[in-house]
């Protein structure tokens, strides 16, 4: 319990790219190693801090800049925060970036890629079907831009590594960091 | 830094009644003892967590709420979590007294109690003499009800007691709960 030092990882990726996966798995392995973690995506977040904002720019803003600012909360007191959120815009995410840094605290961009073409393709809520139909207003990567991290720490390729390799090379960065131990297996 | 345990400080009482006075002197004490400690109060959750809410009594709650889900991830992840918000509705007070003890974290209710003749007189921001004058709509106790706890875990007297009366109050309850340690001198 305690004593490590906290710091944000933080997932941007479109709908489907393995954004809550990854972060899910890695949760669960911080947590086995002892670790202070909050992983912030979700339900949880639509109900506690997401309620009664819209797909407007400026709601979406307002929803990754309260999410930001919890994650920012917790990593500056030695908790691992781990988001999950789709944050398409680069602005908002270097706004939260220079927030948590501000604190002394580590910020690292985790940038779940795979191309439009593999998550149409596997579209495994059906959500791009739908907006591709014109179903769904303001579905990122379809009828909303999503702007990709020009400089993460990490890009993971998820429509083409698995799961599993995508969860090292993210241990192996963190470890190579300092940010958590190397000596025992997580995953 | 870390490996304490963390708890909820939760003030509740009037406008003026004491509770970011005393919110912020524990929170710099806490800090000083070497404790992680997030003081959740006035123009940062106003900034971060309240934008676009109303007076209504729905807007009142769901800003309530948001503060109480912060506070229980930061208290359930070793932080001490003090909020000092009017918090002026007790079924919110105790649903927010329900998930944080339902994570097995401590949750102190504060109550900040003077009577509205001492808080109108004082009137230290002249909030009341406008809330009086009609000039605020849905002032707490004055147009708008406050709900005082009926089981706070630590009633403070702001209007006869010294600030620094309270405040060993406080800090006596939480060191004969072990939440704190009564080796050395705080305030």
């Amino acid at each position: 319990m305690g004593g490590h030092k906290g710091f944000v990882l933080w997932f941007t990726g479109m709908s489907g790219a393995g954004k809550s996966t990854l972060s899910e798995r890695l949760a669960i392995g911080f947590k086995a190693r002892g670790y202070q973690v909050e992983l912030l995506d979700g339900d949880e977040v639509r109900t506690h801090l997401s309620k009664g904002l819209t797909f407007s720019r400026e709601d979406r803003d307002t929803n990754v800049r309260r999410i930001g600012w919890v994650a920012r909360l917790l990593a500056r007191n030695g908790v691992i925060a781990i988001t999950a959120a789709i944050s398409p815009f680069a602005e908002i995410r270097d706004e939260v970036r220079s927030d948590v840094t501000g604190d002394s605290t580590a910020f690292i961009e985790v940038y779940a890629s795979a191309p439009l073409d593999a998550l149409v393709e596997r579209d495994v809520k059906g959500l791009y079907k739908k907006a591709l139909a014109g179903e769904i207003a303001s579905f990122t990567g379809v009828s909303d831009p999503y702007e990709a991290p020009s400089k993460p720490e990490i890009t993971v390729f998820t429509s083409v590594d698995s799961v599993e390799v995508s969860e090292r090379q993210i241990i192996d960065y963190l470890v190579a960091e300092g940010l958590i131990d190397g000596g025992s297996e997580i995953a």
